[in-house]
């Protein structure tokens, strides 16, 4: 894993680096979701701050499989996802960060965004819907909007995951040949792989402008699922070791000796 | 009125200027009304666009009356009315923006907020909930959802009622006296007179960082109920004029001749 201030794309790692073997990050993965599963408790406890895991990747980088396998053995009453599709029209009635603010964990959770407010500056882009100088001015509205997050408790992880050109093109194949993967197929995948290079320049605008130093991005290898799985387990366990939550103190009066 | 460049309340006037008779404000102020039931109605048609009414005062500045007498002529369907109250449990696990942001109007609506975000760094701050360097870091934060708001097509109104610290005091003694206004009476009440110095304090800094060029404050005499309607119902209808919002071109054909 690299962060964000390294920001391009055409060199950065979409592959484990060589000394980390398969097996040996799957076994180091489980004894992470161990250690998930008790902090999760004690955040979800103390009930004073909370986590958002943000979750950007292009197409096929494999954010639904990630969720699944990081985050199924915690507690469901402390984790929340929420999956940000096309905006509806009442949606696009207010600004962009409306409907987001909506869904930003409370005290206690821990609250995980698959796509985010960041669409609206990635596909918008590409698709041309907005112009860089409005572009920009989304950049500096983020910006306020995770600095408000944070100064309210809310540890905010932001992860890109990253395939590399050749690796999305061929699992957007398998969607049309696998069929426990043609459900995923959408019109548009093939020429959703063209633009590759399209969302390449795009995600490096964002990178070197949204908080790269107070809340950083985490750019994750993930032409291979195990090792991204590892890296974002990895970072939202030692995230929670950070904020070390704790247990209340027991509302009950100390047993006296009978 | 004045705006936000001159924030000092123990001189800023509390009383309509010599000049308005109070017979030719109340005409005027009907005759704004129905601009206003016309303006209103074009920003609903058009749909693209939204205005958000910002009122704050000290206590007994008299917002719900004002809004009875500006707003109740309007369609209900295109104008409503939030006011913000202390905050629940679920309010205080989210930053102080999440409930506000909630409430902010869709294209085509005029929103009003009875009291606001401002209360975060007010009440807060006279009752020393938070530090003045916490009420900083919101000053930032409300800037920037200001602007927000602004770039997604909302004109924001802020309105401050002055009311002197006498007539506030007399109006706080009415609600002892008043059977018709006993309701209004809360334990406290007689405490919150001797806060005003302390609250003049706290509004004049909210004048001062709060996007004083940007997004204005608009400091109305507001001893008098008959002049402080004149005004926020003038600066309502001139803002929405500004607008000029129109109504969509017809969906039907044009019908042909016959």
């Amino acid at each position: 894993m690299k962060d964000s201030a390294a920001f391009d794309l055409l060199t950065l790692a979409s592959r484990a680096p060589h000394h980390v073997h398969k097996d040996d990050a799957q076994r180091e993965t489980e004894r992470i979701r161990q250690d998930l599963v008790e902090l999760q408790d004690r955040l979800y406890a103390e009930n004073r701050r909370s986590v958002l895991v943000i979750l950007q990747g292009m197409d096929a980088s494999g954010k639904d499989g990630l969720i699944r396998k990081v985050f199924s053995g915690l507690n469901p009453q402390g984790v929340r996802v929420h999956s940000f599709k096309e905006p509806t029209t009442e949606e696009l009635a207010h600004d962009f960060l409306w409907r987001v603010h909506q869904q930003v964990p409370r005290h206690g959770m821990i609250q995980v965004f698959n796509r985010s407010h960041y669409e609206d500056v990635l596909i918008t882009r590409v698709e041309q819907l907005i112009t860089t100088e409005e572009a920009r001015r989304r950049f500096t509205a983020i910006n306020a909007f995770e600095k408000l997050l944070q100064q309210a408790g809310t540890t905010v992880l932001k992860f890109y995951l990253h395939v590399s050109e050749d690796e999305q093109r061929e699992r957007l194949q398998e969607r049309i040949n696998d069929p426990a993967k043609q459900w995923k197929y959408e019109a548009g995948d093939e020429a959703k792989a063209l633009k590759w290079p399209l969302y390449r320049a795009v995600y490096e605008d964002v990178f070197r402008h949204c908080n790269p130093d107070s809340c950083p991005w985490h750019l994750v290898p993930a032409d291979q699922n195990w090792y991204k799985a590892y890296v974002v387990a990895k970072t939202l366990r030692d995230a929670l070791r950070e904020l070390d939550p704790q247990y209340p103190a027991s509302k009950l009066d100390r047993p006296k000796q009978v």
